[in-house]
């Protein structure tokens, strides 16, 4: 049987009746927490190099682009909504595979749905079966590809944005197997691209390259039909080891989207206990950040293998340090975007915090956990243990959590009445006669920009 | 040393008097022969089938494509060009990697040339140096690289798009290293798509990402700068085995180009030497096709492997039978586009001639080879042998050959007179004051797509 026809024909099939409210539910979380990501990142220096870059290129100008002013043709924003939604690097996470699994798909979708009009209700759909292409297929070449440097977001996730966009566009059968495979012959990015602008082009040039996919296969441009599975197809060519039984077992049953995580803090993720702990000892004892005279950290050993650098001066050095991560918990009871810039890095209240910490490594403390104790001025001592940490599978960020969230990083494009606005919106996409209404609702106005 | 950073300064301070005449002759034998199969796919349904899915998309049309009426901005119609190109099979390749090399770069740079104004001297230059990233990046990896699955023409091109077109914005040494690393995230293309449109699509999609890529980096899009070399970089992560002192070796000196050759006929190339001596029986003894009795091969065996069908009905499996390949030999004393269609397979004459012929594996013959013999109905009996296939680096075409094939192509989309003024633009390519001008020559009448 062949998984690549196997896949197509599930994607035709199935109803939105068919999945699951707990599925449905953790879509809309996806979303959200996507929206949040796309805004916030917006602004950011990459987006503005790709818009000066490839904005001239762009066709008729009728789609818009969250959180920014400008539109463009809908493949030029599908691009530029993947790089905003992956740039802090603060996006969701598939931890079974690695994939950043919303970039992708949600970037096609709404620059379609800013296009043409698509009810809430099948824009989810197509959400759903885009996210669940991306990660079977990622699935089956999990951990080999990853472990040879194919950075998995941009390779799987254009399977995942053809899929959803030929299910938006209508695709039959044939068609649908032709995007499939002209999705597998434009798979790429490499982990060499970690650390530079290139790596947040990986979900937005895969988004966009699924999105032609889908165009291509429907105006009869044909491609291999076998491309998962063939000798010479993606999983043989772009993996030392796979299991292409994993692209099909328990279709329409065991969804991908449960398994989704979404980080609560802006930064490397081993240091995300020791911030969680720190901001549960500020929200329970509410002390100043002066009347702390000692920070004493226990950490899982990698910790500070990746996070050890507590003389630092720039926001991307804060990202990596768990003395820093530390700090501003203690001291401000938060780690969102404004704890992580130049200007956090060098508040001296947060410096003192930073450079008086220590830390030990503790084999018995898993890269989950953090064990803080805090000495105050009055002669008490603070602990608390972190045995799970906020936004892993076992501690995912509630509902209210995600809002915190994007509130924390859309307020940096937006106003915040209209933060405050989008957010519902987001959680109401399955009732939205029309899906274009969020990135409407997200475009900065005219005095904002300029200001 | 880094080899992506030895390259991009090779790039940059190459002068086109330090481009020996040799190569500079290749370099336009190259163009001539690329021009050809670009005006001779144009009007290919792969064409159109991209023009209908992604012309809508396009932004400002500022550039021609070669062969067609429309305008389209520059980084589609690269794709276009690409595609066209190759969609035949009939463009050129380097034995030693099984790139087809012009295709992803000169798309790039025809489409450049048509927007904004390129001297003949810096065009051939890009070219030269584009064609040597291309196929330094493509020697470095192959063969392991091709084995597994890779279409190099896709992966290596993007290289040679990127440092072509890169080369023409005048890029630094920083953003042309981006530009590269920028192409090597978006090195793509499989094997699995061989035998649909998708296989032109790989020189056409790697002509229009290199050339993004350029204009990326030159925004200060950034990217990793050891693309090549690092060990999550292209040559690591996409071949089991390679030799990254290829890359850097004899840089200036020992120039690709000399490495290239030019098919001709548009067919496998494993059936090029019965072809060949087939006219040239034609040539020298001008019988009737009705005269001929019998006719009888002795071939490689690998030729009867892929090519023995003789009871055929369609252009294309033409194009894999070594009988088919004698009868137009014979009865045409050609084997050029016109004899490859389904209206060929099916003339009387040449289906006869098809079926009578015999053939026979015979290992000391080799691929480069073919024993031809033919009976006559006055009695004699004819024979050749071909000891060298026409076209391979042992026996190039010559520039009249290459106009034939020109000609042979080009006169399914333009008038005669219009190829008979194109042919001579093309090789004066160098002294041109702007390159434009070809793809101009190149455009069909309106009149002409009307008809």
């Amino acid at each position: 049987m062949s998984e690549t026809h196997t896949l197509a024909s599930y994607v035709l099939a199935s109803r939105l009746e068919d999945v699951p409210d707990d599925v449905r539910r953790e879509a809309r979380r996806s979303i959200v927490n996507f929206v949040g990501c796309a805004v916030g990142g917006a602004p950011h220096p990459a987006v503005d190099a790709a818009m000066r870059a490839l904005g001239p290129y762009s066709g008729k100008p009728t789609s818009g682009i969250l959180g920014r002013s400008e539109q463009l043709d809908p493949l030029h924003a599908s691009l530029m909504n993947g790089i905003s939604s992956h740039v802090h690097d603060y996006d969701d996470t598939t931890p079974k595979n690695y994939i950043h699994p919303t970039g992708p798909v949600a970037s096609a979708l709404f620059a379609y749905a800013s296009t043409t009009p698509v009810r809430g209700r099948d824009f989810m759909h197509a959400f759903v079966l885009g996210f669940e292409a991306e990660s079977r297929v990622g699935n089956a070449v999990f951990p080999a590809h990853y472990d040879a440097g194919w950075h998995i977001t941009g390779t799987a996730g254009v399977f995942g944005a053809a899929v959803a966009i030929g299910r938006l566009l209508g695709l039959p059968q044939q068609q649908m197997i032709w995007a499939i495979g002209l999705a597998a012959t434009q798979a790429a990015g490499l982990r060499e691209m970690f650390g530079s602008m290139a790596k947040s082009f990986h979900p937005g040039r895969s988004a966009q390259n699924g999105y032609a996919a889908a165009l291509l296969a429907q105006a009869g441009f044909t491609a291999g039909e076998y491309a998962i599975e063939a000798p010479r197809g993606f999983a043989a060519v772009q993996a030392s080891a796979y299991d292409l039984s994993k692209v099909t077992a328990g279709l329409g049953v065991d969804f991908n989207l449960r398994d989704n995580t979404y980080k609560p803090f802006p930064c490397g993720i081993v240091i995300h206990p020791t911030i969680d702990g720190c901001i549960q000892l500020h929200e329970a004892h509410r002390f100043a950040a002066d009347a702390i005279t000692a920070v004493r950290l226990r950490v899982a050993p990698l910790v500070l293998d990746l996070c050890n650098k507590q003389i630092i001066t720039t926001g991307l050095e804060g990202k990596f340090s768990v003395f820093h991560g530390a700090a501003v918990g203690l001291a401000r009871g938060r780690g969102g975007m404004r704890e992580f810039t130049d200007q956090a890095v060098n508040d001296p209240q947060i410096k003192r915090l930073r450079e008086m910490a220590t830390a030990v490594a503790d084999p018995s403390v898993t890269e989950d956990q953090s064990r803080i104790e805090v000495d105050l001025a009055d002669g008490r001592t603070l602990h608390t243990f972190v045995e799970q940490s906020l936004g892993n599978i076992h501690r995912p960020l509630s509902d209210r959590q995600l809002d915190d969230k994007f509130r924390d990083q859309a307020v940096l494009t937006l106003p915040e009445a209209q933060v405050e606005a989008l957010i519902p919106l987001c959680w109401q996409i399955d009732e939205l006669d029309d899906v274009g209404a969020i990135v409407r609702a997200s475009v900065p106005t005219a005095e904002q920009v300029a200001g």
